[in-house]
């Protein structure tokens, strides 16, 4: 059974003294017949726990320079309205006693800890977000992550890799990004799609009449991203695609051995690392390795189009982009700031083209 | 001074034996120097409370039917290293001790209580959400409400109006919604804007090359949402617009009146209440009263754009469609859903129509 973890805290205009705020407080907590326990702080200002019959718990803190920390742990299944009631009843007894003292109030939605579906799945900058997930559809350990599909009520399935998401059904929006925001003819062309395991890419390519589209994946997504890929995972080989599950490295080896070249590369393998320690970090070597494959088999008027990683994470994009100064051939790039709905955070997408 | 607040909690697999656990976990949080109470639970699982010499607060519950939690609050000058270590330590001895039985570890962001800027600003829909924001830009408590702009790291300047999102520099996406996505030809044309006081839906409607745009406002955002609103609102009359600030009722009455017609209306004022008691809340009652005069001011080929509300929030949706099938006038309705980048949740728009 999961626990609620409710707060309320009260950010004072002043300094407070304890003893004038507490013994009305402690009115209320009594009330509620929990063992209380006052704790020696050494100095750091008003400490008390307040443990219930049933599996509740109440912190009180009065921290000196003006700040009132209250935390109610309770069951998940405990009753939420008397719970409710009494965090009212303690935001508005304290209201009155600091009335004229108070810079803000914050009572912040139920954090839920230990529930069977986790709604919480932060920002690749490090944010803390809940999202409306109600069910776990799907979960795989492979031999290379942590796969999960989650079902969102607004987003439809997400696809959260190792923690992270990655794409939800909502998400139309990611996959005209790395495919060049419309602005891009493949009829015709020679497509090379580097990962892009739901499918999203291959569906959408297809829809513009390339003259072969060759995808390198690991895993797919057929049974639980349909609004993403259609059927389009169903088959690997279709008209005008094939889907290789294989490793990326030694097909792109070949492919410049071969002199094989694309009109467009599309790398939806993964997004930039977070950590920007590049010579350590065996992420960024593969990322290095890739890229300068990849632009390897690339024509001369061809283009690469890839993901970056959130606005924020500039110290990370930044590092990207002096990476792509040291490729074997010289290349320019442009970027582009897209919203895709089920990330809640801006997101940075390239396309880099031959000098 | 704020609190940071970190949890880290193990979901189990099958229930769990405090006494196998917890003495190895005590260890690690003695070298600590905190003084340590244990308490009474009534058969609720092991708590502990340790308490430090510097403001640091640990809690360990051990609930028995297969959930082990740790809080750690600290002032948020704490050395935040040290802090990590110490979780990495008992994240590892947990991870050691409780080997085969771990179904999910879950480390979340910390909380920052009681910061001078506060980051958290719940959806409509009420999940926890934390913004990127560094700074409040300005804060106002008006007659009707209390307006603050924050600063946004990716969004730019956001309007926080009554605690709720209400606009983003980012939001172009809400301004092209809330005038029907591109679709409609507004040159030539009578529009009423009601509300908008940010700007935005005006300086768009301007450069369609509209016939006369009216808008209604009580407050402005003209210093803080440049990006929203351009120039537009540094002049109160323009050649095709004119800004009343004043109240909207009377005025569409007196249109009523006089029989005046517009070929757009869009209200901006407020999104559908989230409560659903239409009977009793003034605000259903106000948003009633707006719609029913709109739509008598609207030309029988015009269109009335509005906001709705979180996809999620279908109750008060539907509540809101079946106020439309309760004017004065017949109308038709539309739905779009749209993502507004900083809102975090999709957002329902509705086109209305006369019959």
């Amino acid at each position: 059974m999961a626990l609620r973890h409710y707060t309320l805290d009260f950010n004072l205009s002043a300094a407070v003294d304890s003893a004038s705020t507490v013994p009305d407080l402690l009115s209320i907590l009594h009330e509620q017949e929990m063992t209380e326990t006052v704790h020696e702080t050494n100095g750091h200002g008003y400490l008390a726990t307040f443990v219930g019959k049933n599996g509740r718990l109440v912190i009180l803190r009065v921290l000196s320079h003006g700040l009132v920390t209250i935390d109610l742990q309770c069951y998940e299944g405990d009753n939420i309205a008397q719970l409710d009631n009494l965090l009212n009843a303690l935001e508005k007894k304290l209201n009155t006693l600091l009335n004229g003292n108070i810079a803000r109030i914050k009572r912040l939605p139920a954090l839920v800890r230990g529930a069977e579906v986790d709604r919480y799945w932060p920002t690749a900058d490090g944010r803390m977000i809940e999202y409306d997930i109600d069910r776990l559809v799907y979960e795989e350990d492979s031999a290379y992550q942590n796969i999960k599909i989650l079902h969102s009520q607004q987003f439809g399935n997400i696809l959260v890799l190792n923690g992270d998401v990655n794409l939800a059904e909502s998400d139309l929006a990611y996959t005209q990004a790395i495919m060049g925001s419309g602005q891009e003819d493949y009829a015709g062309k020679e497509v090379l799609i580097l990962g892009g395991g739901d499918g999203g890419i291959l569906a959408e390519v297809v829809k513009k009449k390339p003259k072969m589209i060759t995808m390198k994946v690991i895993d797919g997504c057929k049974m639980h991203m349909r609004k993403t890929c259609g059927n389009i995972l169903d088959n690997l080989k279709g008209d005008c695609y094939q889907i290789l599950v294989e490793d990326c490295v030694p097909v792109l080896k070949k492919y410049v051995k071969e002199g094989r070249m694309f009109d467009y590369v599309i790398n939806d393998l993964t997004a930039v690392p977070i950590s920007t320690e590049p010579e350590e970090d065996s992420t960024w070597e593969f990322l290095r390795l890739i890229l300068d494959l990849s632009i390897k088999v690339l024509h001369p008027s061809g283009k690469y189009f890839t993901q970056g990683n959130s606005v924020n994470l500039t110290e990370a994009l930044n590092l990207y982009e002096e990476q792509l100064g040291k490729l074997s051939c010289p290349v320019d790039f442009s970027k582009e700031v897209v919203c895709v709905p089920s990330y809640m955070e801006l997101w940075v997408f390239y396309t880099i083209w031959k000098k």
